[in-house]
């Protein structure tokens, strides 16, 4: 038995065997994705804006300066939606309109509300850091208090979430099958380089292993 | 002398100096980006929907199912957002509160009309195409009749748009320079894996020189 979406307006339309609602399905692709892309509105203009996130159990956190349109605006609460997408294949089909790609996305849709609490922002914080490189909170100075002050946390309940996902190789018409053309999948995925010091990184300071660790 | 935003709303507030508005800079942002995110608003809801785009001159193109909640709305015309983010690297800092990302972002504004001339429609499925992987029109089957009348494409002009770009090393407090924490830049990239047929791929077809040419 499947989880069913937990409202209609998170419900997946297009080829809806695609679609997921169960944590088991949504938490993984949200802990890997490297960062998401948040949709407001504004006097009816939608705008979308990349930026990290982060999952604590049934919680995604989001982050931004005080004075961010799309922070100060959800401090309401308002309106987001949440959208994650990994890419991980280009799947060429032997017709033009039967490519497409493998993919995994998450849509969450809520109500963005600022966090005050000093120590669940703290929690924030830390796991914000982590999503990006694990590891990395160990690794570096924490957040003072003028800092937490001037960061502004918000916070959605992950109860209408949706997954969409694609796999498999690309799906071609009948009379498609006997073309001279290559069909296939080619992998995609997100590739880390050799770390590059900073400039005035001090002397004698070595490489981290959760810095290392990236490109493995 | 720098281009003007083309209206307030598109205008970067958050960091102003990362923002930029000639073309110059957003056409190889948006012609390098894999995909898009793009925003609708439905009866309040954002809604932020992963897709392909693609760019011909001061037009981007977006298609889909006509049965598609984006690409219905956008049938109207409709206000969407189209952003495409590209990440360069992560950015270390000794301070959690310092870091960052180096990357490269799009935002357009506009209003999505329906492409119904069917020459256009043609150039923007081999535009779309070749977004993804250059060559690629040449080397497969292009739509047929049938195949164009059950897509929908929409259209919008890159009037309104902004990008928004972060380079360089991390920039950390002068108090946080001597602390005995790594700092620097991990280069981040997309990497193409090794292609793989297709399982009911006909003998004797090998790998064009377009899918080859993804993993260089």
């Amino acid at each position: 038995m499947t989880t069913p979406p937990a409202s209609e307006s998170v419900r997946v339309r297009r080829l809806p065997d695609r679609g997921a609602y169960d944590a088991a399905t949504i938490h993984p692709i949200l802990d890997e994705a490297p960062f998401a892309h948040v949709g407001i509105t504004v006097d009816g203009q939608p705008f979308v804006i990349p930026t990290i996130h982060a999952r604590i159990d049934e919680t995604l956190y989001l982050h931004g300066s005080p004075a961010s349109r799309l922070l100060r605006t959800a401090k309401g609460p308002t309106r987001v939606c949440v959208t994650v997408s990994i890419v991980d294949g280009l799947v060429l089909a032997r017709s033009a309109f039967h490519h497409s790609m493998n993919y995994r996305s998450v849509v969450v849709l809520g109500d963005a509300v600022e966090v005050t609490d000093e120590d669940e922002k703290m929690r924030a914080f830390e796991a914000l850091v982590e999503q990006v490189c694990p590891g990395r909170w160990e690794g570096c100075r924490i957040p003072n208090a003028k800092e937490i002050n001037s960061t502004l946390v918000v916070k959605l309940a992950l109860t209408e979430a949706s997954a969409k996902v694609r796999t498999g190789g690309p799906v071609d018409d009948a009379e498609d099958l006997g073309l001279d053309v290559w069909a296939g999948v080619v992998p995609v995925s997100a590739a880390f380089g050799v770390a590059e010091p900073a400039t005035d990184l001090g002397d004698g300071i070595g490489l981290p292993d959760h810095v290392a660790a990236l490109g493995r």
